[in-house]
């Protein structure tokens, strides 16, 4: 029985007067993507160099001008990181980047030592403000807590004496929704006041649901609140960071968008701590469909969740809102019919409004397409081929080779249109399984001896451009034998990258199939061939033409 | 540039006074799963009979008292599946079955047909009201509309005569997002009239957000509306089933009950067509974090996620609200240092109210455990120990094994606490690559000849119990010959079930991991084994001497 009476609800403001349900979004709010700092932060493998390039190169060229880049001051790969990015000037000037740093000397030191040559970035100081944290973690007052704030914002103030560049301070209460607002609006005030801002130079107060605690009307409240009570509402740009805990950031933050939120914190798919923050991908397309411009750049939803999934090693989850693998099929026959009709009337009546029943976006705006069951055409995503591949047929692609395979059906569904599973999977026996140019294996013996170094004895004969060659080698193991026979005939020049096998059915009619990725040398081209046999060696051995005939093919 | 001209918002009832912004959620609703129905419709393969027994015995194990079952009238497979419930007396007393049926008179039929035997039932008619379906799809006045929805009242009367059990009235107006909010009351009333509804003889009326169209708020007034507004409300159960397509699907739902829901149709993890349903878990989760009883048996997540997964082979995300992997995580050191202190407290405090920062619900209570980082110990889900096996070690346990060697490790972590990772690779390695007894691999010596029928010998030589055995085989792969000389030899009597291999590492450094699923066919247990080896054929060997080593282990 679960012990429910061991938990309470957090009791905050009630507005007795409240606008935001009577208002609707109208207008995009400044986007500020948190994936290079919250997102990372909270990765099992978090990004390399490389990854964080390729994310912050992906969140420019989607549009946004703010990025939260990271906690240089607590981190050297963050650092390094952020001097990177300003000494190769791969910063537009059109994008602010943003410093997350605790309010301590030491820390905003190193922060701004960090920022050098930048003409304008925000600093993003925080501290605890709730009831529970200043009692369980703290063990401060009201007033202490306060003077933290404060002392921070001090501190800040006094290193942009020195600065060059422009910087804009950023100001978070953590755990502002277990805070008493009237708290947090004293806390808030009087950062507002140190910084002295103005309308003309404003400071970012940013509210966070840093554990989301209750349904999304109770946060609208309490930024509706808030922004009524500042003492300088004119001199504060109203930002929220909503997480996912009660599975309801999208709403969160829609809602206090409504309740006068100027600014959202978050990131690509809703990646973060624990169940994340919220996502801004889901919210800008929720803008989108009800025809508000989002200001972000969202055509192509493949390719941002190509990147993100590289990047952060976490799959979009089949039914992701936009991106997911199945979002945009209809399984049931009267969602099929009534969308067919829908899109029939829609391309009839040319009005321009997009009127479907079951798919409130058209799928195509986003760079994919609708399908009734799962079926592929040339806007599908690499998944969706993989997706047939082993739905229907049983073939467990590795992930790398997705794009390869795609790119191939994609390259006849231009010329085609739609294609049934069949389609994909003689292409696949062309592409892969029947390949015999320029090589064809015609007899193989592979011994394989446990326990001496060179353990395993290979015995070719092959056809290659009408001859009969003969070749064997010794290697520790099969694949490692015919790469060394393939190797000392010179007729190739190649290195294998990786390999895996599965079985293919059950029972004793299981087959083997086996994939290799293999690079050829001369001119770094890299490709994935595929074998199948009853044999799991000379499944590995097929696989192994399979790829070498790819990458030697003259065709 | 993303074309947001072509969309615009569907405009629907503002309420001028509303009530459910003042409101809490203080009670569970009626809960119904439409899992086996809206669930499974969307699934790529969908559940098989056996999968379906299992769904429903864990919907009823949570305590569902209402699921919906399917469509029997248009699927073969939900009839058979309803009579086998019903003639197998698989239904409990306090269980209602649902079936859902368009309102025309062959499948009303049909359904009652298939609903004899049952003492209760709910059936559930529906028929779209939208403005765009009747526009696009029915070409249909709103009165014709109206008829479809009376008509089908009637005949569901007409036949409710004839059945020997009670028979409760569903009717959803399908779309009832995207329909004029007096047109949907003006339909219900029909049909509540139409039914003779009394406080007594309650029909439910079901306002599916079919399509989620808009914030959540916008749902919470459409519902408080048509809640006010019914002419018979005491006869009425007021039910929602709201999709996902927003990514506010929970928000819509318990925002709905703050409007006068009285009911929520959904299910486990949202599955359902596109984005799927509503998540009844994450509502009922959300209730419980209050400290309002969910009425539901949840206290074990990690069971309720094997059998969904099991069943319906959707993974369930790594961030999902209190079930995901990682969402009882914490990465950062300063959460981390903030709930360890808050843990302290709490044990030391003994106010038996949970108050730790970052961790809205004491993972425990889920039958799971709060991890800094990832970490392992005895409550840790069976995905968690793949987890680390993959990240940290590389090694990629294919699905089916997860739940055994997770068993194990679960073993030892009763005894000690929380396991380290390398402690779990230990612990592989002594229960999977190291064994030796009572068979060990001596000798092997492997042939593959390419294109006969036999075309694997094999030569092995082993240690058994002190003697040196030499046995010999042929086959049509090294697995399959190693399975005969092993089969002729009398020794073992095993099948051999699944096969999957890996890289491991990159390189010429690679090794590759093999994993096979092995049954002794004499008492029926079956095993995985894993051999790592540089030659991959080697590998497969000695992982099937590592499942044969297990499965007839003396120890």
């Amino acid at each position: 029985m679960l012990n429910y009476k061991k938990y309470k609800r957090f009791q905050t403001i009630k507005l007795k007067e409240r606008t935001w349900p009577n208002k609707e979004i109208e207008k995009a709010p400044i986007w500020c993507s948190v994936d290079l700092r919250d997102g990372n932060q909270s990765l099992v493998n978090p990004m390399t160099v490389e990854e964080k390039l390729d994310m912050f190169n992906l969140l420019v060229k989607l549009g946004f001008k703010e990025i939260e880049i990271g906690f240089p001051s607590a981190s050297h790969i963050e650092y390094d990181f952020l001097r990177k990015l300003i000494e190769e000037e791969l910063i537009p000037e059109d994008v602010t980047v943003q410093v997350l740093t605790q309010a301590r000397p030491h820390l905003i030191a190193r922060t701004f030592e960090c920022l050098q040559g930048l003409n304008k970035a925000i600093v993003h100081i925080y501290n605890s403000t709730s009831i529970l944290q200043r009692d369980v973690v703290f063990n401060m007052s009201k007033e202490d807590i306060k003077q933290i704030a404060i002392e921070g914002t001090r501190l800040v103030k006094q290193y942009v004496k020195d600065f060059e560049g422009e910087i804009i301070l950023e100001y978070s209460p953590e755990s502002f929704t277990g805070t008493e607002v009237e708290y947090a609006l004293e806390v808030c005030n009087a950062v507002v006041d140190e910084w002295d801002a103005t309308p003309e130079n404003k400071v970012i107060i940013n509210l966070p649901s840093t554990v989301e605690m209750d349904t999304p009307n109770v946060y609208a409240d309490q930024i509706e609140w808030m922004s009524n009570n500042f003492k300088k509402r004119d001199s504060i740009i109203l930002s929220v960071h909503p997480h996912n805990d009660r599975g309801t950031a999208v709403a969160s933050a829609e809602l206090a968008m409504l309740a006068g939120a100027d600014r959202v914190e978050g990131t690509l798919f809703g990646n973060g701590e624990r169940t994340g923050n919220v996502d801004i991908l889901n919210i800008a397309y929720n803008m989108f469909s009800q025809g508000v411009n989002p200001e972000l750049n969202l055509e192509n939803i493949v390719e941002i969740t190509d990147v993100y999934e590289r990047c952060c090693k976490i799959p979009v989850h089949i039914r992701h809102p936009y991106a997911g693998e199945l979002v945009f099929t209809a399984f049931s026959g009267s969602h099929q019919d009534a969308i067919n009709k829908g899109m029939k009337k829609y391309e009839e009546r040319q009005t321009g409004i997009w009127e479907v029943p079951y798919l409130p976006v058209d799928p195509r705006d986003l760079g994919r397409e609708y399908e009734a069951l799962v079926r592929i055409n040339s806007q599908s995503g690499k998944g969706g081929v993989a997706f047939v591949m082993e739905h229907y047929f049983g073939f467990k692609l590795p992930k790398a080779m997705h794009k390869e395979f795609a790119d191939i059906i994609q390259g006849i569904s231009e010329k085609t249109g739609e294609i049934v599973p069949q389609l994909i999977m003689d292409k696949f026996k062309e592409e892969y399984l029947d390949r015999k140019k320029p090589f064809e294996l015609v007899k193989c013996r592979v011994s394989d001896i446990q326990d001496s170094d060179n353990n395993t004895r290979i015995d070719l004969q092959l056809e290659y451009n009408g001859d009969t060659l003969t070749l064997q080698a010794e290697g520790n193991g099969p694949i490692d034998s015919l790469k060394k026979a393939l190797i000392e005939s010179k007729l190739v020049s190649t290195t294998i990258l990786d390999y895996t096998e599965h079985a293919l059915g059950k029972g004793s009619e299981a087959k083997a199939a086996s994939y290799v990725k293999i690079k050829r040398t001369d001119n770094q081209v890299e490709t994935f061939g595929v074998g199948v046999d009853s044999n799991i060696t000379l499944a590995s051995i097929k696989a192994v033409f399979s790829a070498i005939n790819r990458l030697y093919s003259v065709e």
